[in-house]
C-alpha cells in the first residue's frame, strides 16, 4: 500500500493528506440547516451534516491530493450514526481514487489488536463468508503496549496489502512527558523509532515500508533525528498550519529523494473559509476555500523543499 | 462513579469484572445457527450471535458481580452491526444494574481526546439538544500522548460523574519494551503511575479517584510497586485466568481496606464451558458454566486475600 501512496504523491506533486476531522462548529450553517430540516437535531442529523460537508470538500480537492485522513473520534462522538457517516466518507473517498488513512490510534494486545486490525484493514470471517468491515488503507496505531500490539497489524498489512503509521513523536505540547524521557542515552521516541524501523522490515514496499511513523511538524529537530533513525520509514506529519508547523519546519522530514513524508492539515484546509485569508469565499463556497488552501499548502511545501 | 463501583463491589463481595470479549469461536453452535438462520452469514448475523451470547451470560451472572468490561475491538471487527451489538450490550448491562467499563483504550490530543471522551462518557451537542452517544461508566485510556490526551477525559468525568482507567503496566509479554524502560532511576510504568496519581487528584471520590489504572495480573511485583505509588488509585487488573494470573498474584494489588482493585476475567468466564473443569455443563448451558466460573473466581480471590 505504501507504493500506491507514493505513486499518488508523485502524480499529484503534493505530499499532502487532508484531515477530515469535521467539528460541528466548522460546518457551514446552510449544510446544518438542510440536515436538521431532514433529520431533526439528532445524531442522525449531525451525521448527515458531517457527510454532506465532507462530500463537498472531497469533491473540491480530490484531484489535487493523494490521500485523506478521517479522524474517527470526530465521528464516534455522534455514536452509531456518526460511525455510519465515517464509513460513507471512507467509501466515497475510495470512489474518488483517494488513499484513506484512518486516524484511529488503536492499539491493544494479541487477539484484541488483531480484531482492530481486521476491523480497519482486514477481513473478518462469518461462517463461510468474509467481509472487510471498515476497509481503510492505512490506520494509525499506538505503540505503548509493545510488539504484541503491533505484530497483528503487520500481519494484516501483509495479508491485505495495507499499511500503518505508528505514533512515535506526537505534535501536542505534552507529548514530551513520556515520549522525551531519557533512558540509556536516548529519548523514548528514539527507542520507539528504532522499533518502528525494525517492524518495518517485516512489510517492505519497493523503497519504503508499509509500517510508517507519526512525527509532529511541531518538533522539527526530533523529526531530523527520526529521519536518520528510520531511513525507509514513511513519516505522517500532523501539526502543520493550525497547530503551528510551517513549511520550513518540514524539510528535515523528507529524504533526499524528495519522498519519505506526507504532511497532514485538517482545520487549515477543511475550515479554510473561516480564516481571514480565505474569508472572501464565504461559507456557501467553503469547499472552494479548501481547494485554494490545498494549492497554497502545496506551494509552501514545494518552495521549502526547493530552497533547502 | 468510583464510589458507585466500590459500593457494588462491597454489596457483591466480588472485586470482579467480567470481560465481555465475544469471539466467534466461543459462541455456542446453537446461538450461531439461530442468528445465521435469521440474518445469514453476514455482519448482522455475527452481531446478533454476539448479542444473544452476551445476553445469556449477563442474565446468568449479573447478581454476582459489580461490573462488566466489553472490549470494543471484538465488536468493531464486525463493522457497524458489531458496534450496534456493543451499544445494545452496554444498555442491557445498565438495565441489569451493572457498571460498564468500556475497554476502548482510546487516547489522542486536545479536541480529539475530548471527542472520544464525549463519545464514551459524555454528552454531545447537536443544535439545541444533547445526547449521550455510547454512555458507558468508565473507559480505558492510553497515556502515550501525555496530559493533553488525558485531561479532556478527566473534565468529562467531572461533568458527568464517570471514570477512566489509564494503561500503566499492561498484562502482555511485550509490555516491558516501552513500559519497563529505565529513566532517571525508575521504570517508565512508575513515571506513568505517578502521573496517574496526580491526575487522580483532579477527580476524587470519597476514598479513591475516578482516575484509575490498568496493571496486569501477570506482573505482581510491578503491581506491588504501583500500589504504593498510587494509594488512592483503583487498579483494574487484567490477565487473571487465561493469561496466567492466579489469585495469589493478586493480593498486592489490594489495599489494607480490602479495596483498591478489581480483577478482570474474560475468556475464563465467558468461555468457561470450553474448559475441562466446566465441560459437563455443555454448550447449551454455557451461561451456567460462566456462573460457576464466577463463583470459583470469587472464592479464589477471597481466600487469597484472607491468607495474606
Amino acid at each position: 500500500m505504501i507504493d500506491k501512496l507514493i505513486g499518488k504523491i508523485e502524480n499529484t506533486g503534493a505530499p499532502i493528506v487532508v484531515g477530515l476531522d469535521p467539528m460541528m462548529k466548522y460546518i457551514p450553517a446552510h449544510i446544518k440547516k438542510a440536515a436538521f430540516d431532514q433529520f431533526g437535531e439528532t445524531l442522525e442529523g449531525a451525521a448527515e451534516a458531517i457527510w454532506q460537508y465532507n462530500k463537498g470538500i472531497v469533491d473540491a480537492v480530490c484531484d489535487l491530493i493523494p490521500a485523506v485522513k478521517p479522524q474517527i473520534a470526530m465521528y464516534e462522538q455522534f455514536g452509531i450514526p456518526g460511525l455510519v457517516a465515517f464509513k460513507k466518507t471512507v467509501d466515497y473517498c475510495h470512489e474518488k481514487g483517494l488513499v484513506v488513512i484512518a486516524d484511529v490510534k488503536r492499539g491493544d494486545i494479541g487477539s484484541t489488536s488483531e480484531a482492530y486490525a481486521v476491523a480497519h484493514l482486514g477481513k473478518v470471517s462469518v461462517g463461510e463468508k468474509s467481509y472487510a468491515p471498515f476497509d481503510e488503507d492505512f490506520a494509525t496505531v499506538n505503540p505503548y503496549l509493545g510488539s504484541d500490539g503491533i505484530k497483528p497489524f503487520i500481519n494484516v498489512c501483509n495479508e491485505c496489502d495495507k499499511g500503518i503509521f505508528v505514533l512515535v513523536k506526537t505534535s501536542n505540547p505534552s507529548s514530551g512527558e513520556f515520549q522525551d524521557v531519557m533512558a540509556g542515552g536516548k529519548h523514548m521516541f528514539e527507542t520507539v523509532g528504532e522499533m518502528v524501523r525494525d517492524w518495518g522490515e517485516e512489510s517492505m514496499g519497493t523503497a519504503y515500508s508499509n509500517v510508517g511513523a507519526v512525527v509532529g511538524a511541531t518538533y522539527p529537530e526530533q523529526g531530523k533525528i527520526l529521519r536518520q533513525i528510520m531511513p525507509k520509514t514513511f513519516i505522517l506529519v500532523p501539526g502543520y498550519g493550525a497547530q503551528g508547523g510551517k513549511g520550513a519546519d518540514l524539510v528535515h522530514f523528507f529524504n533526499k529523494d524528495g519522498l519519505g513524508a506526507i504532511i497532514n492539515s485538517s482545520r487549515g484546509i477543511i475550515a479554510a473559509y473561516m480564516q481571514e485569508k480565505y474569508a472572501s469565499y464565504g461559507s456557501e463556497n467553503y469547499a472552494d476555500a479548501s481547494r485554494a488552501a490545498v494549492i497554497d499548502m502545496r506551494e509552501d511545501i514545494a518552495s521549502a523543499l526547493k530552497s533547502r
